[in-house]
Formats: C-alpha cells, sequence, structure tokens
C-alpha cells in the first residue's frame, strides 16, 4: 500500500493547477518555492507568464535553478520604432556603484535584460567585504587600487559611495550608458509585464526629443499617439535625446523630510508616458536609473557636488541633483533633449529617513541657492563641446556662489578638475584589475 | 403546452447571466439592447457596473429609460485632495457650443455628470435646424439673436462655428467655466470606469500648480506621488491653476495632414497623470475639453484668429491654439499655473480629413510665424490682468506680424475689441432669449 499524500504536496500540486490565479508568489518560504517551481516544471506549466511569476519573487534560488535548467527567460519587448537609430549592443554599458558587496539578488534578476551588454562595476572604495557578483556576465569590475591608479591622488574628486559610478562612466567606452542602483529591481508595467528598462532607455535615446514646443500627447513616437493639432511642423524633427531619466516604482525617490513624514507612502502609479523635458525647465534629475549618450553629454555628468554629512542613502545625497541641473543647462544650450518618465524601476525598502533628516537639511538649503543659480546662468556661444560648458559653469558657480558657502567653491574646483580628468582619462582607452 | 422560448429570448438570458464577462455591448442592434437591459433589471442584476455598460453605448434608448424608470447613476469619483480649495456646484459653469443640432444623445450620456451643474449652450449663428436639448437640465441657450444684442454689429468678432462657445465665455457668470466638444463622450479609465471629467477639470483648477521647476513625479497630488528628491522647497507650495487641459480617446486631436496619412490612427492609450507645463513653455491647446477659472484669464481665452477658410471640422480651425498661446504667455506673466493630461474625453469620427487638407495648410504655415512670436513676447510689469496682457499681446501682434499677413493684423485688432466687448458685457449680468 502506497503512503498516502502528505497535505503540503496536495497544495503545492492543487497549486499548480491555479497557478493562472496567483499573482504573487514571494510570501512563500524559499524551500516550498522551489518544490513549486519544480513541480509546475515537470506538469509542463512553465508558460511565460508564470515563469515571470517566479522571476518576480526576486528569490536567488529561483535564479539558480532558471541558470542551472538554462530555462530562456524572454522580457516583454520594448519595440523599436522606425525613427529609432539601429544601434549594436556592444555600443551599450551598464554602469553599476556597487554600494552593497552581495550583487547576488540584483544582478539574477536582471540577468535576462543585462546579460546580453558589457557591464562596468564600480566598488564604493569605502566598501570593505569582497563583492559577491554571480557568474555568467560580460563585466568589468573597479576598485580602489584601480581608481587611484587611474585618478592619482591630486584632485578634489572623491569616488566614494555613490560617486563611484562616476568613475565607470569616466573609464567606459562605450557611446550608452545605462546606469543604475543596486537596489533596484525590474518593475512591471501596468499588465503585469517585467519591464525591459534597457530597451526603454534605448529607445528614448535614439528617438528624437522635442524641447523647444510641448506636446500633450506627450512622446509622439508611443503607439496611437503623434503631434497634435497646432505643433509646429518646423519642429517636429526634434533633436537628439542626450539623457533619459526613469522612475521608482514602491520607494520612490522622495528626500528624506518626505520619506519621514510618509514612512507609508509608496509609488504604485504607472505613468505610461516618456516625454521630453522641455528647454529651460529644470528638474530634479535622480541617479538611480538614468541612461545617457556618453559621446555627446559624459562630462556634464559629474560628481562634483558633496555633502559633509552625504551617506549611503540615496536621500542623503545631493551630487546627482546638482549634475542633473549642470546636464539640463548644457543640454538646453548645446540643443540637445531630456526625456523623462519610462522606464520605471522597482526599488526597495532600506535606511531610517527619520535618522538622516539632521544630515538632509544641509542640501536642502544648498538647493535653495542652487535652484536660482542654474536658472539664470547662460553659456557663451563659444563653448560647443559638454567639456568647454562644464568649464563655464563652474566659472560661474565660483563667481556666483562660491562666496557663499565652501561647498559651492569647492564644488567649482571639483568640476574643473572632472573636466582634466575626462580631458586625460574619458577618452583614452583603459583597463581594470592592474 | 406553453410555446418554447425562441433562440433570441433563450440567447438574452443567457446574455444577462454573463454580463460580467461583457465588456461591450455597442454592437447590439437598439431593440435588442432594451430587450437585454429590461431583463437585466427584472434579474436584479443592474449593478453599477453593468449599468456603465449600458451607459458606455451612448444610446439614446438607454437613457430614455434610466431617465423614466429614475435610476440613480453613479460616477467613479475624482477624489478631491486635502489641497483643493473648497468651490460649491453653483460656481461651476459648463459651456457647450453647439455645431450640431441635436443634442439629445451628447446631453443624455453626459447627464449623471452635468445634471448637478449650470450649462450655458450657445448655438453656432451658422446652424439653420432648431435645437435639440433633453429635458432635466438647468440651462440657458443663447442663440444668434441674443449674440447681436449682445454684441452688437460694430466689432471684429465673429462668433460662428467653434467660436460660439466664446459668447459663453463671455456671458458666463460663474468662477470656473468647463468647455466641452459636442461630439465628446464620457472616457473610461484604465479600469475600464467612466471618468468625472467636470470632477477632475475641477480638481486641476482648485489645486496648486508648479510651473517653475519640473516634478519627474508629475502631480505631487496624486496619491503616492509627491515632490521629490531635490524639487526646491521654497517652490512646493505652486502658485493658482488658471487653465486644465484634458486629453482625448479614441479620435485625437490631429491636424488634418497627420489624420489624413494616418486614417486608422486612434489613440486608446491611457496616461494617468495631470502634470503643469513648465513656464516659458508653449503647447497647441486644443479647445475640445478644457477648463479655466474665467476670473482670472476669462478675457485671455478669445475667438479672434480666424482662418479664411475655417471650417466646421476641429482639424480646420486653429482660434483654440491662437487663444491657447496667449492664455499661456499671459499665465507665464502673470505667475498662474496652467495643467494638462487627466480627464480624457471620448470623441466620435467624424469629417474627411484628406478634403480639409487644401484648408488647412494655411493654418499651418501661419503657425510658423505665430509661435516665434509668443516665444519671444514679453509683457511690462504694469500688465497685471488678464485684459491689460491681451491688450498688450494684440499691440504687440500689429507690430511684429501685422505686416505678414492681413490675418495677423485683423487678429490684432479683434483682440483690441474682444477687451472692450468684456469689459462691457463680460463684467455685468446677462440673461438668454430677449
Amino acid at each position: 500500500m502506497r503512503t498516502p499524500p502528505c497535505l503540503l504536496s496536495l497544495t503545492l500540486d492543487s497549486a499548480v493547477l491555479n497557478l493562472s490565479n496567483i499573482t504573487d508568489l514571494s510570501p512563500l518560504p524559499d524551500h516550498i518555492l522551489i518544490e513549486l517551481f519544480l513541480r509546475t516544471l515537470r506538469a509542463g506549466k512553465l508558460t511565460e507568464r508564470v515563469l515571470k511569476l517566479f522571476i518576480a519573487t526576486g528569490k536567488d534560488e529561483v535564479f539558480s535553478l532558471i541558470q542551472a535548467l538554462n530555462i530562456q527567460v524572454t522580457v516583454n519587448p520594448v519595440l523599436p520604432t522606425s525613427k529609432c537609430l539601429p544601434i549594436k549592443d556592444d555600443e551599450i554599458d551598464i554602469v553599476i556603484g556597487a554600494l552593497n558587496f552581495d550583487l547576488t539578488s540584483f544582478m539574477n534578476v536582471w540577468r535576462p535584460i543585462f546579460s546580453r551588454f558589457h557591464l562596468t562595476i564600480v566598488k564604493d572604495p569605502d566598501l570593505k567585504e569582497e563583492l559577491k557578483i554571480p557568474e555568467g556576465f560580460n563585466l568589468d569590475v573597479y576598485k580602489e587600487p584601480d581608481i587611484d591608479r587611474v585618478v592619482g591622488t591630486s584632485t578634489s574628486i572623491i569616488f566614494s559611495g555613490y560617486a563611484c559610478r562616476y568613475f565607470g562612466y569616466l573609464v567606459s567606452r562605450k557611446k550608452y550608458i545605462i546606469s543604475m542602483d543596486d537596489d533596484c529591481l525590474p518593475a512591471k508595467d501596468n499588465k503585469g509585464f517585467l519591464v525591459d528598462a534597457v530597451a526603454q532607455h534605448i529607445t528614448n535615446l535614439t528617438t528624437p526629443a522635442t524641447p523647444f514646443f510641448f506636446n500633450t500627447l506627450y512622446d509622439h513616437f508611443t503607439e496611437g499617439a503623434d503631434f497634435v493639432r497646432g505643433y509646429p511642423f518646423s519642429l517636429r524633427n526634434g533633436v537628439t535625446c542626450a539623457l533619459s531619466c526613469g522612475l521608482w516604482h514602491n520607494l520612490a525617490d522622495f528626500d528624506a523630510p518626505t520619506q519621514a513624514l510618509k514612512p507609508e507612502e509608496r509609488n504604485s502609479l504607472y505613468v505610461d508616458a516618456v516625454l521630453t523635458v522641455p528647454a529651460r525647465t529644470l528638474m530634479p534629475i535622480s541617479g538611480i536609473n538614468i541612461a545617457f549618450n556618453r559621446d555627446l553629454v559624459g562630462p556634464a555628468l559629474l560628481p562634483c557636488f558633496r555633502l559633509a554629512t552625504e551617506g549611503k542613502f540615496r536621500w542623503e545625497t545631493m551630487e546627482d541633483i546638482w549634475s542633473g541641473m549642470c546636464v539640463k543647462v548644457i543640454c538646453d544650450h548645446l540643443g540637445l533633449g531630456v526625456k523623462t518618465g519610462l522606464p520605471y524601476v522597482w526599488r526597495n525598502d532600506r535606511g531610517d529617513a527619520i535618522a538622516s533628516l539632521r544630515k538632509e537639511w544641509e542640501g536642502v538649503k544648498m538647493m535653495e541657492e542652487a535652484v536660482p543659480f542654474f536658472q539664470s546662468v547662460r553659456l557663451p556661444q563659444e563653448a560647443t563641446t559638454a567639456e568647454d560648458c562644464v568649464i563655464e559653469v563652474a566659472n560661474a558657480v565660483k563667481e556666483k556662489l562660491g562666496s557663499k558657502d565652501p561647498v559651492f567653491a569647492h564644488t567649482a574646483k571639483a568640476m574643473l578638475d572632472w573636466v582634466k580628468l575626462w580631458k586625460s582619462v574619458g577618452g583614452s582607452s583603459s583597463s581594470p584589475g592592474a
């Protein structure tokens, strides 16, 4: 006589039959999740939708199995339009600043998207532990000795914390940089499909932007959309897009006061749009999930504005906000476009906003000086490259803000150092792991 | 022995049981639809969702039944946030320019939304037929004799075609105007619920706008959204919103060339966002679905730019585009905000875009002159009201564009006449049907 099946086994069999009604597997304990995965596979029920359900749990065990069994994962494609520039995978670099030593989950969950491309990983020099990076990626890793070797010590630029990614921007030799914080996971679109953030960023960068007149139907390349009645025909060709800013689900990129005031605030709104931020309009560009054309604006993304009390949580930094205002002003001057909107990424909760509050006010206070400066700064016509423009902005910072706070004077100096560094290192070839 | 039920009857009974799986009833012939409605009612299955399914057909018979049986229709509410100004229903006027004589369907489909408010209906003076307007609304109707009586004949302003609505703006005494073309129906949101366009417009107008810095999470009042890290705290209070521009599902507001090139193009994308159009950014404001604060910018919405070949299809007009650039420039000057995005309305197909193409190019050509003008025009500080500003813009039009085309010279004159008219009529009380 056979042993009758246990209750768990019966439950799992029933779950396999009912997978179509299940939308979230993440509450399951790991061993049950794995057993369910295997039974699903054996029952021939591992459809694309079901596979994504398992991937969405973000569990390493699931990724190990997918890798071990060589299961191909497809991601909902972002369809390139006929107006996209044709580009090759090897023109793209994914740059990741590693503030956490264990990148296993992060890399595995992004594997179906990232594995086609080269990755540049820069380890935060302050991070003591050895990096844990799973197998199967085409990547270069840069650590403190690499930074010291390339940059030397006679510079005002510090690549610690979130700023480590800028070292990746410097040494990369690819045309398009996708840059993502290591606490981001792929988000789902409003139909529940995982979003290919790389493809969306590349679509944004390789289709024209329209900064000189606002289109009420947003991105004219979207299916069903176009330029609306009254949009001047002479402006419909648009300009080259140099920067694509993505958004965030779950934990949005709020500052510490907002996060502390609304600890339960989570963003789940999927605004299905990409739009060009108009010329002469400033915005808070977050470095969490962005992409840019390195050839055009690489030197304008710069790690120069460092708060004295800057920490290792996003809301304790302003360096990307400053860099974002620089690059926006420079794009406006050079006639390049900046887009915002899709793709979303999913951000996990971490950190204590209230504990950060004391540090944060320094940055908040300084933005009140910085914003009017960037709103009014005008660059001379002779500045025709991103390097030229950064030098002009740096000189203006020194002149207009230098006396208001030592941070501004230091930032102006660091911006000039950054251009020197970019000219000496950014254009030449470089290899990691000396 | 009973007669066995016919196939139709069995089908209808089955349909009643399966209403939860049906998403569109519009293909049904009228008599079957009505029979299905009655059987649904008898079976006690007329839930809110099912009722909306019937309403979405837009059929007059359905509305007559709903009215006859006194069935209460609720519309998915747009929840006011705590930052909304408290306003009363009698501060709102729905202004409709009637280019079609039979408003029965239009009014009935909007009944659940419109019936709480006062309506101002202005009949296109060129329309020969008597207006057909269903019972049960609180409304004033203005016709050609009313226009002649109020405006007189010594003016360069013509209120025919789409311009008839501007007579409604002139004689209304309400603070908030909602203005909608008579070919619009309520749209559905991305969950399939009918959208209360009036409530959304009022929310847009009664919450602050943020024109001086772009918020990447769009409207900070939306649930889950807020100002993001780096948004200057000094700009978070925002400014008063004076104008709310809604969008269009199905037939979007394309120009004749776009419509002719892409006859199958239909917009179904629901971009779930409201955003402030930044200061100094121009946009093509469509008059199809807008709302505004009449006290603040009423005189700046003006029927002065008339193409020689203007017709009775939206894509044959530019008067709202011109008016839109005026009001945007004036809002920027006065420190008021303009929002765009939600609410959508559903627009029906009509007209032959190809036949309109010959006429359209005139307007397209003139926009190429008008846009740089509006981008560069600056108003003097002494202009502190919308009337002042319109006079200043009119004088600049005369000076800068007057010699380029007789249409511009005529427009400048009409704008000055409009301000005179607004000063004499717009502020005083007026009653229709003399």
